[in-house]
């Protein structure tokens, strides 16, 4: 499929047509989430399919973590996000012929996703093998305002007839998925993973309750439906173990239509009871049947009115970059909106990719970007975190450690990494997860959650620092043996990224127990503690190659042997899939932005001609074979003035889904690189920095955007920022006045009183030079006429 | 089971009574072999049994190895010694009573091992449940100078009676295993690996042919017999697919006996025809039968006659150091003797230990003995790993490395190994074969074998060396990525055992090609590329810690935080079971020598000074988890003269397995630490040193020895040193003259002059400390009489 599957609208994205090879990819970049549930965007009708998909956050299934050579410590058992019961189909019979594309003549097909309203759209015209013709057009959502339900309204007409029509709306529990996938990045496929419990039908409802194996989890699934046809339809309501079905017939005239809006509800839980867990979900049935279609759909584009106020960024110069931007927001939001106590997975909730994990990702580039458009979300995503802190205080002690180790991978906070080098040893994760929660803090002035939960993981995070380092001989704080961002070093003394982190957690610990001291004590932190953490922090070794004049990522990075870039072949990268690790974490080589993100996230640390030469060295060595590297390397790309280049990265990172760039897309949609691409603009060309009390920009734009704007919210202040060539604008759109820094100096902004600053463009050095072949696709802008609305008609093209 | 678990003899070990808990580490401890068969020592009637155990050198089977996060390059496949058809049972009823040793009244049991003739023997006096009493007495061997055969001298004397008797002689495929093993050290265990091919009976012959499920060999299993014994027995002869079965029956009156002399051969081939394997067992059985029992004990007499004269190590003043050093050197002469192009594992054939596997334990220990002793052993082993040449070639290709890349842990040569960092990255094991192959050459000057073998075993390994290190800025030759010997540590730079053992191999084979320049030209090489290896051994980068005075292990070793060892309790080693790996690697603890062992096998590195200040330093981190430390650290300890640690060392070697030191003596001996007793006394207070053109010694005795004497065979002259405190005497008992370094001073020993010399004590510097609770128990020498000859009858006690 070419990169130019989907059409350009800056408000949507649409698909003319229908590539049955790439249709794992559209199902992603189509799935609908509210961050509880998640819908791949597979056919109403069900078949074909790429990869069928439904998702409930939390909701896994446990398998063995097998060893060829087991060791203390290692996690057994692993957790891996199941399909659960598929009430997404609705399957149609058109005088006995199955509605499948695959056969008879497909006349017409065409999605599209509008950020504005959520709609995912579909209109198809197809003539049956028995030379029947129907149109079908369906709409889908995932209501974000009510947070277990789920909606389709199913249209379809008959184009000549009289013809025989059947819909068939379905529950089916235990789909059988396709296999045979080898790359290790993707999940393992677990069959059958649901036993049945009940299952009941009443009128046009039906409801089936499942149990995982396993992990004892208990899934209720329900629909419920409104018909409206010509008079005589005959409506039969059947359930088994694995399947619900409400069966629909009727005869259409020649442009007569059949309408059914189906209701599906979900709820799972570990503890409750069978019957709780169904009326839930028949309360969910009731409320949304009462709400309605036209009622979801009027809720669903409120709600997403006053997201896209906080949120949108704007771009003039670049429509397909405009839309990209908006895509990301918008799957961003999908991820995160209503997870509520539970994790953010690396893939969302759009596909099985890395088993439905969540990663260091959801910290690192998710959260700062919902800090400042939908704090709330972050609040919820960090009391996951502190829901966990048990299992990671049990971690600890059996790794040896005071406080608490967070995981690398997991869905409910056990450890599942089955590959310590790569999983266990990257200790980042706790900083960052200490950092988010500082972030949120600063951000929101929210004292209560501080003193409730940030506190608490600052805590139990800078106690693990403390006991993971050690002063040497000559008195620095030294953390060995960890692995730092880089995927293609492991195990190394002396992570710059993993040291500076620590020593930003440990600092942000310290002042909360300052701040909070009759919390602090009830933690039992007493000034010696803090003290303790102070003094790790004050003489935190950071490693210097005088030599070269730059920041080793480790120990010793620098005296490694270079890569042999000019002896790989371009379809050896990824490298993993083509070289050993050994092999791997031995050579200069960098899967992912590493010492180049510490600049990103600890500025402070470096001085400007450190981060010129860092970057330089670094970009020589930068593969990216991560999708978490582009953004990073756009935002410190402009920060050295290479401006054109971190217009190339951004858009890279933009469209790692909507283009495929990974190839992998099938699996999921890559949440941190979207969020990147946002962080991307708002850090690269605004410049933007927030780890210190104030926000500080630098705005600077590259040749090929006009203008950039965008909102950010801050203490209930929201402040907008409009950059072009020539002055950035910060004006106050709610809220009282805000402290801020522009290129180096402070500056209020007052509600009314938009403050107007000229922009001051650095020097333009040398562009840098990347490994030969892994350079960024040049970005040549599209300013074109934004083609289409995007809002409830497909875009013309 | 108390360390005295076995009779103290200076030619045997013997056991009274019999201890079912401990029946295991007995049946090791007792195991007979020829390098080719083993046979564990389990009991004639086959039960009760610790761990049942008859083993062939090469027959293994299949079994997936799996990863809970698979990576480019991992084994997919793992192989695991199986236990074949098991020969050595004879049942016995005594009027239909079983003789089970579990129940009844057993009199008397002993059994008693000789090294002098390589007979097990066993006497055993039983009263049945209803009240018959018998003697038992058996004699089994494995014999060395027919590798296809085996034997069982089984007599059973009625002692009241009337009673019938009867002798059911088996051969017995796919025996139940006992399971439930959680020790990751243990072998998998392979249930039922054997699918009968052909059975078949004649007379009181028997043969079973099988074919392993997965590995495709097909193993054939045969006996014959003899049976003496009042008139009117009776013998039946039956077979099934796993079952060959002979049935003698008589009555026997008091005093008289039954007698049956059982011939087992076994053969195997991955390649000839099932009638060709069948023939070859036959064959082998009709000779044992014409050579008879007796003429079997004569020349397993003989065969072990001319080996001790050429390696008895003779003790003065501790006689269980005598029994240990002799039973280490019978252990190893079983391991490697007829092995013949098939590995020697690290428990050689006694049990199912690390699956079987070999790993650098041959080379690095098991070699350096045998060289000196049975060189033909050494010549065949690396003719094995000449042989498994061409699949490490294609493994270096596949991790991306020039030349041969051998398998951290094998049977047939394939990499083995499910842990990487532990396991593929131990890249020394290549030196440690090319250093064995130039060893094995200069103490045979066996020109043909260079030519043929060693010299190809030289270049690849060298071009191995050249492609996995380079030359940093400052023209350093830098090795890294890598492990070394201590398990403790993995993947570090600059390994100081692996630059020192890749410098020796580079050299090595540029002087091998030098010697046989039309030979290396056949192998492609050239004078640039001899020039390559000079160069990088000369280059070659040895880190040293200028500010402590002492070489870290490896790159940063010395800056790692320290184990915390007073606050590890007693119970919690071997740490490997009870911390993580990332702990262990991130910190100064060391599970076996590593640094010492670099000092051992390249002392001309290392000054005098930085022997003692490094030996100190190693001291206090070293925790022996491994069996192959406490020699190595003996080694030293005599070299920079700490002549009691080094005895306390010596002691710990040797007793590994008749104490059960590591408690996992049941799985197969640790042939290693066997032969590095061996090595402790010879190259500890001998002093030997072989890694330049001529044999060094340095010879000096700790307090508690009054005499060493050791024979070594140096192209085919037999040298015999004998140290006393005083003197140190070298004779000349076979072949010309020799040079020899004694004290750094060249002498040559004459056919018929010895040369006594006078010893130099070292100063005895103040004993170094070891972890608190590692300390090696002191030796208190027992200098009590021999007690008991150990030929022909059990030791007295």
């Amino acid at each position: 499929m070419s990169a130019n599957a989907f059409t350009i609208d800056p408000w949507g994205v649409g698909e003319h047509g229908l590539d049955l090879a790439a249709q794992a990819r559209a199902e992603s970049v189509f799935a609908l989430s509210n961050g509880h549930i998640g819908l791949r965007a597979n056919l109403d009708e069900g078949e074909p399919h790429g990869l069928p998909g439904t998702y409930l956050n939390g909701v896994f299934e446990l398998r063995p973590l097998p060893y060829a050579e087991g060791g203390y410590g290692y996690p057994e058992s692993g957790q891996s996000v199941i399909n659960v019961t598929n009430g997404k189909i609705i399957r149609l019979l058109v005088d006995d012929e199955p509605f499948d594309l695959r056969y008879g003549e497909l006349r017409n097909h065409q999605r599209s996703l509008d950020f504005r309203d959520g709609l995912l759209r579909r209109e198809a015209e197809w003539t049956s093998p028995a030379g029947r013709t129907v149109k079908v057009s369906s709409m889908r959502l995932v209501s974000l305002t009510q947070r277990a339900v789920a909606a389709i309204d199913y249209r379809v007409t008959a184009v000549d007839g009289p013809v025989r029509i059947v819909l068939q709306s379905e529950l089916v529990a235990n789909e059988q998925l396709p296999g045979g996938e080898t790359d290790p990045r993707a999940a393992s496929v677990l069959e059958a993973p649901l036993l049945s419990e009940a299952h009941a039908v009443s009128g046009t409802k039906a409801v089936l309750v499942h149990r995982t194996r396993f992990s004892g989890l208990r899934v209720a699934a329900g629909m419920e439906h409104l018909v409206e046809g010509p008079v005589g339809f005959d409506a039969v309501a059947e359930s088994s173990d694995d399947q619900g079905r409400i069966s629909v017939t009727t005869v259409l005239r020649p442009g007569e239509q059949l309408r059914l809006v189906k209701f599906m509800a979900y709820g799972w839980s570990a503890t409750r009871s069978l019957p709780a867990v169904r009326d839930q979900v028949e309360a969910a049935l009731t409320a949304a049947r009462y709400t309605g279609w036209d009622g979801l759909v009027d809720e669903q584009r409120a709600y997403l009115k006053e997201f896209w106020a906080t949120s949108d960024i704007q771009i003039d110069g670049d429509v397909e970059l405009q839309q990209a931007v908006r895509f990301a927001m918008f799957h961003v939001l999908q991820a995160g909106a209503r997870s509520e106590e539970r994790a953010i997975p690396a893939k969302g909730l759009t596909g099985p990719g890395y088993d439905g994990h969540s990663f260091w990702d959801t910290e690192a580039f998710v959260l700062p970007v919902l800090t400042y458009c939908l704090p709330g979300a972050v609040k919820q995503a960090l009391r996951w975190r502190h829901t966990t802190l048990p299992l990671a205080r049990d971690r600890a002690v059996q790794l040896g450690l005071s406080g608490a180790v967070f995981p690398w991978r997991t869905i409910r906070g056990e450890e599942c990494s089955g590959y310590w080098p790569a999983g266990a040893a990257a200790f980042h994760i706790g900083a960052d997860i200490a950092v988010a929660a500082a972030r949120y803090v600063r951000a929101t002035a929210d004292v209560e959650f501080e003193k409730e939960y940030g506190l608490e993981l600052l805590v139990e995070t800078a106690r693990m620092w403390r006991s993971l380092g050690h002063h040497d001989a000559a008195g620095r704080f030294r953390i060995e043996g960890v692995t730092g961002p880089d995927e293609y070093s492991a195990v190394a003394d002396n992570n710059v990224f993993t040291n500076l982190m620590a020593q930003t957690n440990l600092r942000a610990a310290a002042e909360a127990a300052g701040r909070h001291r009759l919390e602090a004590a009830a933690l039992g932190v007493d000034t010696e503690e803090t003290a303790a953490w102070r003094d790790a922090a004050a003489a935190m070794y950071i490693p210097y190659d005088e030599k070269l004049g730059v920041h080793p990522q480790a120990d010793g990075f620098t005296d490694h042997q270079a890569w042999d870039f000019d002896n790989t072949p371009p379809e050896n990268y990824p490298l993993l899939l083509h070289y050993p690790y050994f092999d791997l974490y031995r050579k200069q080589v960098v899967k992912q932005a590493d010492l180049v993100l510490a600049m990103q996230v600890r500025g402070d640390a470096f001085t400007d001609e450190q981060k010129a030469r860092n970057f330089a060295y670094y970009e020589r060595l930068t593969v990216r074979d991560s999708s978490l590297s582009a953004c990073t390397q756009a935002v410190i790309a402009a920060e050295v003035g290479q401006l054109d280049l971190a217009y190339d990265y951004t858009a890279e990172a933009a469209m790692m889904d909507l283009h495929d760039l990974g190839g992998n897309t099938r699996d999921g949609l890559h949440m941190a690189s979207l969020a990147g691409a946002c962080i991307a603009l708002v850090a690269g060309f605004g410049g933007l920095r927030d780890h210190t009390g104030h926000l500080s920009f630098r705005p600077r734009l590259p040749s090929g955007l006009e203008r950039l704007s965008f909102s950010m919210l801050v203490r209930e202040s929201l402040l907008h920022v409009e950059i072009t060539h020539a002055t950035t604008t910060y004006t106050l759109n709610r809220g009282g006045p805000l402290v801020l820094m522009h290129e180096g100096e402070q500056l209020k902004v007052e509600p009314g009183h938009p403050l107007k600053l000229p922009v001051k463009m650095p020097e333009t050095p040398e562009r840098c030079v990347q490994p030969p072949g892994r350079e960024p696709a040049r970005r040549h802008p599209q300013p074109g006429v934004q083609v289409g609305s995007g809002v409830e008609h497909l875009p013309a093209e």
